[in-house]
This record gives C-alpha cells, structure tokens and sequence, in this order.
C-alpha cells in the first residue's frame, strides 16, 4: 500500500487508486467491465436494501427477464434503436450453430418486458402494472472507469404500465422523488432534480427526468433517470387492453433506473486523502472497535471488554471487533480509514479502569465516552456524522453552482463550476455545447436568466450546464 | 382459467399449466429462456434470503464478476471446455465491430473467477478466499423447461481457495451440508447426498457431490451440487502463493452451486390437483384472510377484525387480507389454493359474536380457533404443515426407493421406481445405463449389493439410478 494520490490536485488518480487500495473493484479481463469486490458489492447491497424497500413499499413486484433480446424487438421502437445501436454487444452463435436471429445482450430491458406487457395486460382490471428488475446490463464503453462507466453495470429497472396519461406522470415523478431521498437521506449526496432537454433524453422516451450530483471536481454525475415513455413502445408491440367501457386503448408506460455509479458517487462525494468515507447509514461496518493491550493479561481484560460492547451494540449498529494479531492499532487504524468506516472506539487498560472508550469520528473528532452511555452515544454519533458529511457536501455544490449568461463566460468557468444559464429550447443551441465538451444536465423550473445563452431569443426556462462523467 | 390437469395421471401437463395459471413464469421469446413472474420470484427470494444467510454466515463474501468471459480462459482446462463447448452462447460482435476474440456469455464462473483469484492470493494470508456470487448463467438448452431446466437460469455459485486438500474437502462438505438443511428444512423435500460418478462430475472438478431430491413420476431432480476442483483449475490459471515458508504452492479449488430448479422442485414435490403448495418456511404469503359478509354493516365489523388480527399477527407471520370487491369468497378461496397459500383465516358475522374464525391449511384441515388464540395457534400450524408436507414427501421417497439386482430389472423398474443397485465404479458399466435413458444420480457409502449390476465384479459402493430431469 503506497500513500494516497491528493484529492484536490490529482483528483482522477486518487480515484482509481481508492477505490483499488480499499478493495472496492479490481479490474476484470474484458474490455471496459469491472470486478466488484466483496466490500464494494457490500456497499451496494446496502443501497439496494434501501432501494428495494421503497420499490417494494410503493406498489412494484420485482420480477427477472432474460439478458438476451431478439435484435428485432430493439428495432421495433425507432428512437430506441438509432440510441443504442451503437452499444451492443450481439451473440450471434449459440449451442455450437449460427443463430438464424442474433441476440442482443440486454443494454435496457423495455423492449423485452413490453413484449411480455403486450401479453399480460388485457383489461383495465391489470392496470396499473409495476413491475422491478435487479439485473446487469452491457452497453459497449469506450472510456470505461469503474462504477461510473463500465461495459457491464448492475442496476435496477422499474417499467410500469398505466391507465392515464396523468397517473404515468405521477409514477415517474414519485420514482424521481424516492430516488433524491435515498441520494439525499442516505448516500448524504445532494443532487438536483429535473428534466432532462430533448438532446439529453433516453432514446424512445417522451420525457426524461434526472437526479444529478456534481462531483469535486465540477463534473456532473447523472445518478439515475425516470422516463415518461407514454405511449410509442405501447404502439411498437401492439400492448393495447379493453377499457371499462370495452373500447381498445393502449396504455402509457414509465422506466426508471440507478446503478453501481452511485457507489462511485459515494466515493468521490465524502472520500478524503486517507481513503474512503462511507455515510453511516449505508455503511455495511458502521464500527469498529479497535483493542489495545501490550500484555497478556490486558489483552484479556480490553478483549472482554470489546466483547462486551460489541454485544450491547450488535442490535443497534453494524459492529466489528478488530482482533487482528498481526497488526499494531497504528495498522488498523490505517486500514478501517482506508475503507471508510464512519466510527472507531478504542479501548485500552486506562480506559478500562476509567470505564470508558475513546470514539473517533471518520472526520477527525474524537472524544472520550463512558462505557455505560455508548448505547445513546454511538447511534447519535452516526446520525450526526450523516448529517455533517451532507453539509460539506451542500458547501460544495453551493460553491460550484453560478449564474452566466453568455456562452463565452460559461465556457471559461466550466472547469471549476456548474453554470445556470437561460436557454431558448432548441436543439441548436444545445448541440454547441458538445464542441466544449459540455453538456445540459437538466432544465429547472425557476428562470433566473431572460435570455437564452447562445441566440439571446427569450429563455423557456433555465438550465444546468457542466462537464460529466 | 381452466380445471388443472390431473397431478397423478398428466403429471408433466399438471406442471406446465400449474406453474403457468399460479403465475409463477411465463415462456420469453428467446428459444429455451424464461420470464420469472412476480410470484415465482417473491418464491426465490425467500429461498435466496435462506441460502444468502448460510453463505455469509459459514464466512463467505458475496462479489460480482463479469457475465462475459473470453473464450480462451475455457479452453485453459481441457475438461471444462470439453463439457461446456456445445452449450455455449457467444458473442462474436460488439460496439458495431469484430471482436478480437469472442466472448462467451458465462455458463458457470470458475474460469473468470479463478484468473481474478491468482492475482488476488499472493500469500498463506489471502486464504482461505471463500467468494459467492448472485447471478444468472446461459446454457444453450435443447429439451427446456421452466425452472428445471432453461437456457438462462438463476443461482448462486460458490468459490473457494484452501491452503490444503483437507481443508478444500471440509468445505465441500460443509456446503453440502447447508444445501441439504435448506431442502429438508425449508423446502420440506428429503434429499439424498452423495458423490457423483466419473460420468457424472463436473467437467474439471476431482469430485463432485450431489444432493438430489425425487418427483413424483420417480424422475431425480439434481438440487445442486458441491465440487472439490482440487488443483488442475490453480494449475491452468498459474494461482500460486507463498505458503508459511516461503515456498510457492498452488491452492486447492471448490466451489458449489443450486439455482431457480429448487422452485420447480417445490412446486413437483408438494402441488395438488388445486395447485401449488408453498412449504411455509419459503412462503411470501404464509396467511391470507378471507372476510365474509353481505351486508354493509357486516362488512364495516368483519374487515375491522380481519385489520386487528393482521395486525396482531404482522410481526410474527406473512399475512394479507384478501379485500378485492369484485370476488366471492369462493373465487377468492379458488385463487389462494391456487397459489398454494399454507393457511386461510376466514372470518365472518357469525365468527365475530363467538370470537372465533375458521384456520384452513392447505391440505385441507379446517378448525375454529378463538381469536385470542391466534398468535399461538397460527405459528403452530404453520410448523406442524411444514412437517406434513416434509413426512407426505418422505412416504413417496421411500415408496419409489427399491433394490434391484441386475440391469434387466433396473430397467423394467424405473418407469415408477429408483433404484438402489451394487456397481464396480468403471465407465463402461456406467455409459450402458445412457441407452436406457438412466444415470446414476449419486454413489451411497452404504453397500446393501455385492455384486455390480452390469458385470458382475465386486461391488465398489452402491449407486442410486433413475431416469432424471
């Protein structure tokens, strides 16, 4: 293990570099895929067991769909096919023989499952339909860095099927709301939340909305999206049902997904030149309680003692005891930062014989504890230590954030800032940003701006331009 | 919906339409693969739930490794690409171009696994490495079938790095072990263990051990199987590490594996002509309640109690109350049997003035028990159906088991029968059986015979034959 690259100045290489000496992700064999390791899965089973309790709590049933796609059903929707044709990755021979059809290993599953919608919704009585996927998806990457783009990523996918128009809108915005929470009131990532401009959509869809978070180094990070489809996939696989009246309608359809890239969100957002900071309440060890002893009979005593706060606490937070032998507390204390874990409590002879630990915070503050108070303690220190990752993340992003009004000055500001701007609507003006390597993140509801950035015609409403990863 | 089948008489009918009616899958369109419907998954994660849990508690850490694996990491060990060569799905295109070389969508991850483990193991400290990962794998399939047996399927496999044989065998056998409590206690299916013929192992592995289980029509399902892979896998990927001494050694291989066949396995061993019966332990919904009534003052009382015992018992068992308007209480009785629901609560007017309610199981039993009893009653009858089911499975089992001494009366006896037979261990013994459509399901450590059925050479150990999915 060599010291960590700096995270102000070398941004890109503390990033992979972190996330390779804290085991997160190695790199896999195949062009542009990732290995995630057992504390990087972990994390992310964390974040899915937030995630598949709201799905679960808001009406969807998660179900599994094959990974490969007849190459015909991505071609049925028009849009969908010129997006991601250049992404797939095709199987053409299969059981030792050329396939009379090839396959498409899945990069979305609308086609597929609105296949199978077609089939299960006959009348009004199947409406609403919701229905969540937990799966891997390819899409073929020509810069891949892990989590935030790999060939293969894992994510979940939510397609639903409604009645109204209204009630489809509904779904994509309470999605979009669930999905800002968890950001938010979990990963202690403030993002920002709207629509996305026509250039910026997903391919098929009427309208999509996004979740985005800026990273340190003023790059956008979109960390999900939620897709009023409406009706055009309805329409390509002839997914029509008997109203109450018995007349034929189709219905209007939604997607909505997030992925391994909030993981590396998390990373980016909180991490800090000593490694990774994981916010407490997606943290898989929250705790770590690290002994200290230099004779026999005290390692006996400060281990029973460890034990003992260890067991008083298993029921309240995710707790470990460090009792590597091998290492000095100087060694663990490196490598539980390195990972991330929000709380350390270190317990030695002196301690003992004062009945009490001291608690380090992953922030730097550490503070003496009486044993008998560290069932309230412990669980406030957490909580206090979520919201204060928040906070710092908040400053940031309120920093980064400006007002500009031309494209000269948003062009000169972008290495170190996020631009609101006016912006007329057109795909003209937004396509001048690709030139700069720049790119709309989302359109807001507030207007700031009385013109648009590049043809100073009347600005319909204002919208975030950044660098993205 | 139409009548089902009759179980006895058009068992593999009875499954297909079954599985189909209690909306547990439905047929993709790709050849051989299937859609796990909302119901069939809720199954397969409480299985997942069960089997994760023993997993991460024996120690193991669950990863995620790429679905796409480079052709030549299976032509590393000659055995493995010779069994898995005519399965195998392949991508030949990706990103709009020619691969270099193709990639083979995973059928089974030992090859991709093993290269990351020799870059991970260095020293005696990496190990034991014991990895599991959730996913799906593709095997071309000729003669498919939901859940038994599907181009795609669903599972978990185990893989494991020891510093020594013993070890790597003790492994092998623990995760046997936890395979067997799951089908025996959870699923209610008796198992048989045991090792795998030379016809019959893994391709690359020194020994494979199997736990199998019997339908009804006296077919073997192999439930999963446990392989020592001993070293040849360590040797192909040049996996070595520097033991205690400093000397290179190779590490010994296992790993083992069950899938989303232990879900048709249930539905096989425990469904009747009314339809699916879910063993308790894996049941999303344990307990419905059905209220009755006819007018709307009856209505007001019986949903008010129907809430209060749903809420009194919510914490102790999966429990919905049936409230849809536009069904009779028969219908609804109709759809809970169906779908194999352990327990019905019906409770009505007259159940209400005498404080009782009517508990029905699944296999028919029906009992007034009084309301105040029912956090201690309904816990008890789930326990006791689960034990039911387990004893009714293990009456079958050990009707269909026989002895038989030759292969004239093996084969005139395993239209309804398996056979338990003596056998000198060679191949040519063994590849008569596949004229005949038999296999040997797993060798017993027990010898009952002692002569082999087919030569008549000395007995080696028993072996189990039958026809088999």
């Amino acid at each position: 293990m060599s010291k960590l690259p700096n995270k102000k100045t070398q941004f890109s290489e503390w990033y992979l570099e972190v996330i390779n000496q804290a085991e997160l992700v190695d790199q896999a064999p195949v062009r542009g895929c990732m290995v995630v390791r057992p504390y990087g899965n972990d994390i992310w089973e964390m974040i899915k067991g937030v995630l598949d309790k709201k799905i679960k709590d808001t009406g969807h049933r998660n179900a599994l769909f094959p990974l490969l796609i007849p190459e015909s059903f991505l071609k049925k929707e028009a849009a969908h096919i010129e997006g991601f044709a250049p992404e797939l990755a095709v199987v053409t021979h299969a059981g030792g023989k050329l396939l009379a059809e090839p396959l498409v290993v899945r990069p979305t599953s609308e086609t597929i499952i609105h296949y199978m919608f077609a089939r299960w919704i006959k009348s009004w009585r199947d409406l609403p339909l919701k229905i969540n996927q937990w799966a891997s998806v390819v899409r073929w990457e020509m810069r891949p860095r892990p989590f935030l783009r790999t060939t293969e990523f894992f994510w979940q996918e939510g397609h639903t099927a409604h009645a109204s128009r209204e009630e489809a809108e509904q779904e994509v915005l309470l999605m979009l709301s669930h999905y800002k929470d968890l950001a938010e009131n979990y990963l202690a990532i403030p993002v920002i939340t709207g629509q996305k401009s026509e250039g910026e959509k997903f391919p098929g869809a009427e309208k999509t909305y996004t979740f985005e978070a800026f990273m340190p180094d003023a790059k956008a990070l979109q960390m999900g999206t939620s897709h009023l489809l409406s009706q055009s996939f309805a329409h390509a696989f002839e997914m029509t049902y008997q109203d109450v009246q018995g007349k034929l309608q189709y219905p209007w359809l939604t997607s909505w997904g997030s992925t391994t890239r909030l993981v590396g969100a998390v990373v980016m957002v909180h991490g800090d030149d000593k490694g990774l900071i994981i916010p407490p309440r997606i943290a898989p060890v929250q705790v770590v309680i690290v002994p200290i002893y230099k004779t026999d009979e005290e390692k006996t005593a400060v281990l029973f003692q460890a034990q003992s706060i260890k067991d008083r606490l298993a029921n309240t937070v995710r707790i470990t005891i460090d009792t590597d032998e091998h290492k000095t507390p100087g060694n663990k204390f490196y490598h539980w930062e390195l990972r991330g874990i929000p709380l350390r409590i270190e317990i030695g002879p002196r301690d003992l014989s004062n009945k009490q630990a001291v608690c380090a915070d992953r922030l730097g503050t550490k503070e003496t504890v009486l044993l008998s108070d560290l069932e309230t303690v412990i669980p406030q220190k957490l909580d206090a230590l979520h919201h204060a990752l928040y906070a710092r993340a908040e400053v940031v992003l309120n920093t980064q954030w400006i007002q500009k009004d031309t494209l000269q000055e948003i062009i000169d500001a972008t290495e170190s800032a996020i631009i609101q701007t006016g912006f007329c609507g057109s795909k003209e003006c937004e396509t001048v940003l690709k030139e700069y390597k720049l790119s709309i993140r989302c359109l807001l509801e507030q207007k700031k701006h009385s013109v648009c950035f590049k043809c100073t015609l009347p600005n319909t409403c204002d919208a975030v331009i950044a660098r993205s990863y």
